[in-house]
């Protein structure tokens, strides 16, 4: 059993609290939250305790692993300090906005040697699994083409979109590291177009809610990525990979299987209203692949150095949504940490 | 070049019309109809020319081939002439509506040696002839229950209705043939239930227009035929055949490929409106299969043996619906005059 | 709190454990199964405990409902043991495979006034649910035809069917329900084709494994289910309704979303492996219909007359397959029961 | 009827001179090819004549119309001739490679007032065709984001690619006018990233086979394209467009709709083999477009001048693939010429 802490009881910690209860090999003991009466009412929910404070959360005595879900400035620090403690660290994205910031933490964390795992938790869609399993497998060949779709279907609040980072750090990071993962290659360039259409009082920050990032990688194989804050129908996301030989498609799902036939149409059940709907159990499946990795003492499948490879990706497409051209994705600092 | 003849200048000989004038390896020369002046301005369209006399029509001199598609009381005569005359016959089924009479006008044809083919079209239907293509392959395995659906958009007129045989004779006697053409093998007994919903008029016929028929084949596999004749969606037709490892389906097909997603559903192209704009295409390739015989010397790809075995399941159909329990398929006497 | 007992802790019983153990509203108390070692086990499980006896199940005093999945010959003692405690009841079909002793058996708990409900879990099935609110609406028209299709991946055991009471009452059943459920109407006359095809040992039961069943609704209406034991492609259930206007369908379900397109194919996910994958959710789905019903003091939304009467049909459906011809559903008695 | 000629007797002017023999309202007179010998055989084959002279081809007193068929090289030259003989002209993409040439017969053409149109035959697609209504009447709101994806088969010959201009004037441009057609939005800047993937070889020519195009519209709204020469899987094109309240796709069109389902996986009928099979029926629908202009005296569907905005959309493209940025796409010269 490993007994968990959670840190953070705001909604998605909320939901991290129903799985860490439910994995039949967590010991899910602790819930820390800078509101203790929000701590108390999710540790109460299911049969944990509220901390007292973070020392006892980071008390290796009681807690083998710590579940970072709190607020994005808090991330660097709750990690460096599971590093410290030798306690297994699984973390939300990003690991700090800034990305020097994020590579010193890391750096930090990776010589301490305790496992740690970014929560990529679109790498355990089933669907997108097998996509990945596919193309990896070569049933479709080398890969040439990749087009990813991310459109969520409501503009988030001003104040969220001010600390943000903007949607290509904020949102599309996360299929910049589909990208990473499903084809195996780090990108050497992007460009990014977008615009504000949705919320365009999102443009005082700079910030867009609608755009496609065009990136190259190292072989000339080319990937595309739509993101959109708001639709007006559902939640959307897809994924297709196209190889020498043939094309793999993780289609857009739809909530259900029932079409009605009437006149010349025939009209049925559309996406998912909302991301959570569709994204619910991928938490609980990248949670179950941390545990059994600890379980194991094998690497987790998702690493710290993951969070910062789709970061730098991220940090040039923002560069590229102001220059007007495609940049030069930068890893090497990064690299050379790891190399010292 | 085959030289054809066209008895029927109605809508569906101007349909078969319009096909003859397109083969290449047609030269459409002759238009009879009862009523001359729709054959001359069928045959004008066509670069054909209207025939004086039925005297005209069956001259083997000038002509390889008749086309009947002329009423269907006078299907059976044609036919004898064209046998006697030793020229080739292509008919709309059904041969008569009789079935002895039918018989013997098979037996007839059959002595004459003439090459002769019935109008099952739907087996030329690409997707139902690919469907057969991987059951005979055995994709499936050996064959255990068998799917149809046969629905029209539309209730025919009440004088129609009439003198169509009831609905098992006019409309599900092609899906019969289907059934004997997918599996291989003759339906030994058919049970149906069927009752008059669109239009309670035909009742007073002991006609209905919505019918279930089960039918049993020699082996113990299953084939389930539902027939309508008119639906709110448009015409759906739509084949599955489910053997001992596997299904194959030949699935309703839309008018086209336009989806329209928004709020909570998704909506687009329904069926075709009408049986013909699905059925068009196979009027000229169930001609182009029987000119190909010709040309080749081989036997026509359905016979009129086919046509009296699908009619002889129609009839005992019918006498089900009356019975109300399973009747057994007679072919007896069909097969007794084959092996005169 | 609904305080539960659960009877049975065999494969179905212990997945109505888990569902007694994570809903909010149950208080999950006792277990109880012929062999103490198997409650023992479920109870310690989720936090239950084995009964010592079953006085100590039907005990008013501690216990609120009682969930009977015990074997089916026990279902109407249970039954007739709650009515006497005054205790709710939810119990697994059938209530006897005797159809007059399950009436009586209703009778008797009709009287006694406990809320009872029969597990006819498809009606929880999310696309099912959905189709039937769309046909009730009226958006499909006034229903003419109806099709329902049940097809399981794997014949069950010999042992089982020699008890089963055949594939009719045994699985056909769920759809006989459906049937009614959907169309708001009780079947006045069935009539079954049925072969022995996938296992032909079964013949000497009388059962068979691959069925056709045709029922007429007082209407004129007609339904058509197609029963089979083992596909070679999974689990496929489907249901698709015709009305007057319109057609609406519950289509087979995929168990995934992915496909890959290479040469002239497109090959993709394809059904469930197994029904249990498809219809696990329902389970849970009834079970807090149930609960709710409770709370609420309404009436349950499966009754056991609900249960009686998709019985009565299979009974039916029974006699047709041997007599080859349409049989009348008798659902008298039962009806005369509930009117003293 | 409208006397046509047809100027070009390779395979897509056979394809041309197919559809002129069919269509009611044409009398297809003429054929001309620099080689009188394929002249001949594509005249005979549809009863028209073979022309002696481009003479006889641009005299207004016996040809009304002429498609232009031929080498690209030689459209500006057959434009003009006709405009200067006040014969209509229906010409194959492009007008010139070359654009400042192109923009200079169109000029021309259109101080003549002949009726002139550019064969942009995807326009006429049944699906693009609807796709584009139902954006049109607002049922996705207004335009934000559209995807299109141009596919073919199979690499063109080395040959072949060293003249054609490139992929993004050669293939791309079909895609850049139907961006155009779709939103009513001129592009003002664009953005491309490409490689040559299938074909290292062209590389040569400075030429790419796999490209990702970004256009950005006045209003911000943002397009992509993908091209690709060859692909494993036939061809594939598709095109959705996101509004603010919806999203329309006109989806990638399978070749059949069969579908068999065994183990765990379903396969079916995958697209289309080659462009052809998608393409045909476009090229008879475009040519009955400009026909009925020309009959009704209303301004053909397809302009010269949306030729010309196509290609200045692919001049930009090209001049981004070097530059590494986004180029603005210059109409100017083309707008102070019509303005003149």
């Amino acid at each position: 059993m490993q007994r968990f802490a959670l840190l953070g009881a705001g909604f998605i910690g909320s939901v991290h609290a129903a799985n860490l209860a439910a994995h039949p090999g967590i010991d899910f003991a602790l819930v820390y939250d800078v509101d203790p009466a929000r701590a108390a009412a999710v540790a109460a929910r299911h049969g944990a305790r509220p901390a007292a404070s973070l020392d006892e959360v980071f008390d290796p005595r009681s807690i083998d692993a710590v579940l970072i879900a709190s607020s994005t400035d808090t991330h660097s620090e709750h990690l460096r300090r599971a590093a410290d403690a030798g306690i297994a660290a699984f973390v939300e994205k990003p690991i700090d906005l800034d990305l020097a910031a994020a590579r010193e933490t890391v750096d930090h964390v990776v010589r301490s040697g305790i496992p740690a795992m970014v929560d990529f938790n679109r790498r355990f869609d089933r669907d997108h699994a097998e996509l990945r399993r596919l193309v990896t497998e070569g049933v479709v060949g080398g890969v040439e083409l990749v087009q990813l779709t991310s459109r969520g279907p409501a503009s988030p609040p001003l104040d969220y979109v001010r600390v943000s980072g903007g949607q290509l750090r904020d949102q599309t990071v996360h299929f910049f590291d589909l990208a990473r993962w499903i084809t195996g290659e780090d990108p050497v360039e992007v460009y990014v177009a977008g615009s504000a259409l949705a919320d365009p009082r999102i443009d005082q920050f700079g910030d867009v809610d609608t755009s496609i990032a065009t990136l190259r990688l190292p072989g000339g194989a080319l990937v595309q990525i739509d993101s959109v804050r708001r639709t007006g129908y559902g939640y959307d996301e897809r994924i297709e990979v196209m190889g020498a030989t043939g094309l793999v498609e993780s289609r857009r799902q739809r909530s259900g299987n029932v079409v009605r036939y009437g006149g010349a149409e025939a009209t049925g059940d559309g996406l998912h209203a909302g991301w959570f709907e569709r994204v619910q159990p991928t938490y609980a499946a990248a949670l179950g692949a941390f545990v059994k990795a600890l379980d194991e003492g094998t690497a987790p499948p998702v690493t710290l150095e993951d969070g910062l490879r789709a970061q730098a990706v991220a940090e040039a497409a923002t560069r590229s949504l102001r220059s007007g051209r495609a940049e030069h994705v930068e890893y090497a600092a990064s690299l050379d940490a790891l190399a010292r």
